[in-house]
């Protein structure tokens, strides 16, 4: 999507490779909302450090670091003998798959790359088809978001309010997103619509990711307290929600997604407000029998206790850079602790429709319709 | 209610008056939970600027201080001209009337006090009055909110989880607080149970004054993000919620709250999970026909776009005092903006019961039984 740095507007993606370098070139997301720059991995070990360590992070944009990152640790390697190559690979392969334990993306990623790798018989041309199928899983992920859009978009009417959670935009992915593929289609397509921004506190990714990208594609927007949704459903201000989904039942169409999603659709559901979830094939689990069974990450109290942000504060404004004045503050009473869950579980009953690069399904027909979504049984 | 400073625990009232010095001493809210700290107004601008800068907040708190500055003004009138004297207590009364315009409590517990001290003929015994009428009106806020905890703490089991949402602790009243009171009367039976404080975005009440209110009187409680009360009803791990009101509707059962309480409520309607409010008389209003119709108050937008608390960063350790590490950062994307409702409206059909110094009544009740009530007409 479009990022203006200074005077000039570029056409950004998360994740690209460059190939005269060697690296992996990614949106440093924990600098964003305050600061948009373009980092390079130099190894496959620096590539798995940034997913580690959260300079990428959402399920199609991980996805295709590890997919680049295995790339880049074929391309690095020096001679023709194919055993080592192997041997190499199964290190370049384990170091990417550890980065991040609990992800699926970037396991089902690599596993595209390995199964194109095969079909080489010398090493330069497992390099060539490696960096290939990088490539066209990146690409894929983008296109798949693109169809996300060209299918969420005739939901969006001129003069709606829509509300979104968390962030499933094109920083998540490796372009366009997922929940705001919509937005961007009826926006190119000229329709005007205003955009209410869920805080999404703990980790606040609202406020910052899905916030900065509107603002950069010049979306109106507003942000808002998580506590604020029913107040304006209340007053006739949202007209239809539109979130992500970090799992998604085939067989019950329960969703799970980021803690408050649930929420939204009770809320939602109470003021009749349509309530969408746009969703890669990818994230469809086939096999779970009931959303009760997702696991629900615990995560730190920190998050909850507290808040990161640039400090405001006239003490320090000698410093120069805003990234000297990154801080977390301890928000909370210093000796209460706090529960973190992390996501939730959405019922099939509060979900009017689930959003795919294949169209729009009702949450009860993904099983029925399993084999138009990829299901492979 | 219980402050431990150092090792000594001590019963603080939230307002008191010193006669000895003519002042006002307030509990400095501003620096808790980091801080306690029991500021003195010299005279009644001073006591006046504390309510205007919200060194002391909440219904009967700055009801009481209005009263006590009143009280102080009267004091510190030297000589027994009445007409001057007369003169000089329009200008109290006045100075602190519009501390807080928009507040009903400081002027009603004026009227209080000028009421009394109508009775009295010369300047010392109307001195004497306003003082005695100020300490009643404190007292009789302490006895209500004590009387509130008789009834609700009935509603309270052992092992039963609590939601509460935003401040209406004793830091809001002088003493025991309205939604804060059944747990105080239920501890004080006895009885064990567990609270989980709503951080309560944007200005984060829950997870300063309610969870440091909570830690002082040594109850068991968690601070979670607004976005989380949902997955724990879904799980069964909330039994019951008792928040409180700003404004409650005596012809309607409506409840005006801080921003929040309606989604609460929606939940716990659906997971059919009792939800109570509990409120002081001061509090209902006998007139307005439509909920709808309270005015919502739209605050400003850095609430929403950051956040207060102190700096957690080994870069300004060498500073002393918790204080000067106050800071407000600035958690969202600096080029966007915001929505901030500051309170909503919850329908009387979500609330089981409205929680009161005479009884436990419905909502749709309180018209019906107005005469228990105080409705004066």
């Amino acid at each position: 999507m479009n990022v203006t740095v200074g005077q000039r507007t570029e056409h950004f993606r998360t994740v690209t490779f460059d190939t005269a370098k060697n690296s992996v070139r990614l949106i440093e997301q924990r600098l964003l909302p305050h600061e948009f720059k373009i980092v390079g991995t130099k190894n496959f070990r620096e590539t798995a450090a940034a997913i580690t360590d959260m300079i990428v992070r959402g399920a199609g944009a991980i996805g295709a670091t590890a997919a680049y990152g295995l790339a880049q640790g074929a391309l690095a390697f020096r001679g023709g003998d194919l055993e080592k190559f192997s041997s190499h690979i199964k290190t370049v392969y384990q170091t990417l798959a550890d980065a991040r334990p609990t992800a699926v993306d970037p396991v089902n990623a690599m596993n595209d790359v390995m199964r194109e790798m095969a079909r080489g018989e010398t090493v330069a041309e497992k390099q060539s088809l490696a960096l290939a199928a990088a490539e066209e899983f990146a690409n894929e992920d983008a296109r798949h978001c693109e169809e996300i859009g060209q299918h969420g978009a005739k939901l969006i009417r001129n003069g709606m309010k829509i509300l979104t959670h968390c962030n499933a935009g094109w920083l998540a992915f490796v372009d366009i997103g997922t929940a705001t593929a919509p937005m961007y289609a009826a926006q190119s397509q000229g329709k005007k619509f205003h955009v209410f921004c869920d805080e999404t506190r703990p980790r606040s990714q609202g406020a910052t990711l899905t916030a900065w990208e509107l603002a950069q594609q010049k979306i109106s927007h507003q942000i808002i307290a998580d506590n604020a949704a029913g107040h304006l459903m209340q007053r006739g201000e949202i007209d239809m929600v539109i979130v992500g989904s970090d799992r998604t039942l085939g067989r019950t169409g329960e969703v799970a997604n980021k803690i408050g999603t649930y929420t939204k659709a009770v809320l939602a559901a109470r003021h009749k407000i349509p309530f969408y979830v746009a969703i890669p094939l990818s994230t469809i689990d086939w096999n779970l029998k009931r959303g009760f069974d997702i696991p629900i990450e615990e995560r730190g109290e920190s998050e909850v206790l507290g808040a990161w942000g640039i400090i405001d504060n006239s003490k320090l404004k000698t410093q120069n850079s805003k990234l000297a004045q990154r801080a977390y503050i301890r928000v909370a009473n210093p000796t209460s602790g706090a529960r973190n869950p992390g996501f939730d579980v959405t019922p099939a009953e509060l979900i009017t429709g689930i959003i795919t690069p294949v169209g729009i399904f009702k949450p009860k027909e993904l099983w029925h319709r399993r084999h138009e979504l990829g299901f492979q049984k």
